[in-house]
């Protein structure tokens, strides 16, 4: 399981999945796992300062509609700045990337919740250059148990405050994703916290060839 | 020349041609031309607040390098909202839109300039819905004289520091464009501006169906 020199594993997941729970427990893994080597730790979208700056407009509530394409392109924006200054280059001296999100995202949301999956497909072609995870970890909830965890963190943003058939359409299309790609694996995020650990570790040993 | 029910009309061009100049022009034609009729001015990347936001990060010299697809999926971001939330409304209502700048840059800036045509092209596909402008003035002028023009107004923005190759590239594409689109006319920008502006008359006249 190697992209170029370097590993890239991404968590993926609705709102309220557990998924900053799951960076912090797949980070401190892989520091163990891989004691010296090189982490570095993405978000999506944003995860570099011209991205972080575009991700707090896109996430910011407003008055005026945001057309689907305008969110589409500028999350685009972003993972190509990230993919082109950070991503790349750091798989490219061997690093393992951990990105929060990164284009199952897209495929999600854009694609399942706002019905663009033509265009989302044809953004990955030019954007992407053929760069894929190795592996990600795509952390199941129902959206309205997800979505009240979100409510209980506090202010909602603009995609947080999208209807629930938004996230179930978003969902569907994570989990038939999850179903025909052998590198995206499901996780029941509904467990315990524990149970949920467990089956990221197991997970991560697996793909990373240490036997349990 | 019917665009919808509208007319969309752009003025194009490198720094320094005289866009502004020729749109006060253009805008003070239609108002006599067209007496009460709705005149929508734009300009991109910017136009609405959402995408001017979009555009102040874009123009703004930064330390961190823009990936050429960043500028390239920025600039798009920009058009997608004003083409879904201010030209497509305006000519559905009949208005004449008065442009400045439109899909043509990306074509020269990005493509030409940048080398993204093919990018361009897929990026045109999936945002514009077939939008097409009813007539294009395009001012010509040497990339030389326009940026010691542009130099000569202030602190130059992150694309006027470009080098003059990369203008050079712009201008060969907006040249190519011109010679293949009977809808893109050419107006030699290095006249004397009265006889820019007469130029720039006389073509409305005959594209909006008056004798001179």
């Amino acid at each position: 399981m190697m992209n170029q020199q370097g590993i890239f594993i991404v968590i993926e997941g609705l709102e309220g999945a557990g998924k900053s729970s799951a960076v912090a427990l797949v980070n401190a893994y892989l520091e163990a796992r891989f004691p010296g080597r090189e982490i570095v730790n993405t978000r999506e979208p944003g995860g570099t300062p011209l991205a972080e700056e575009i991700r707090a407009i896109w996430k910011r509530p407003r008055e005026e509609a945001m057309a689907p394409m305008t969110e589409l392109l500028m999350v685009y924006a972003c993972r190509a700045q990230l993919v082109e200054g950070v991503i790349k280059p750091a798989l490219a001296r061997g690093a393992v990337v951990l990105g929060d999100r990164h284009d199952l995202s897209s495929q999600a949301y854009q694609g399942g919740g706002r019905g663009l999956s033509e265009q989302v497909a044809a953004l990955a072609k030019i954007t992407l250059g053929g760069l894929k995870p190795d592996l990600t970890l795509y952390l199941d909830i129902d959206p309205a148990l997800g979505l009240s965890r979100a409510q209980a963190r506090g202010a909602l943003d603009r995609i947080e405050q999208e209807t629930l058939s938004f996230f179930q359409r978003a969902r569907a299309r994570y989990l038939a994703e999850a179903a025909a790609d052998p590198d995206i694996v499901l996780i029941d995020a509904s467990q315990p916290i524990e149970k949920v650990h467990e089956a990221i570790v197991d997970q991560l040993n697996q793909r990373l060839g240490v036997s349990a």
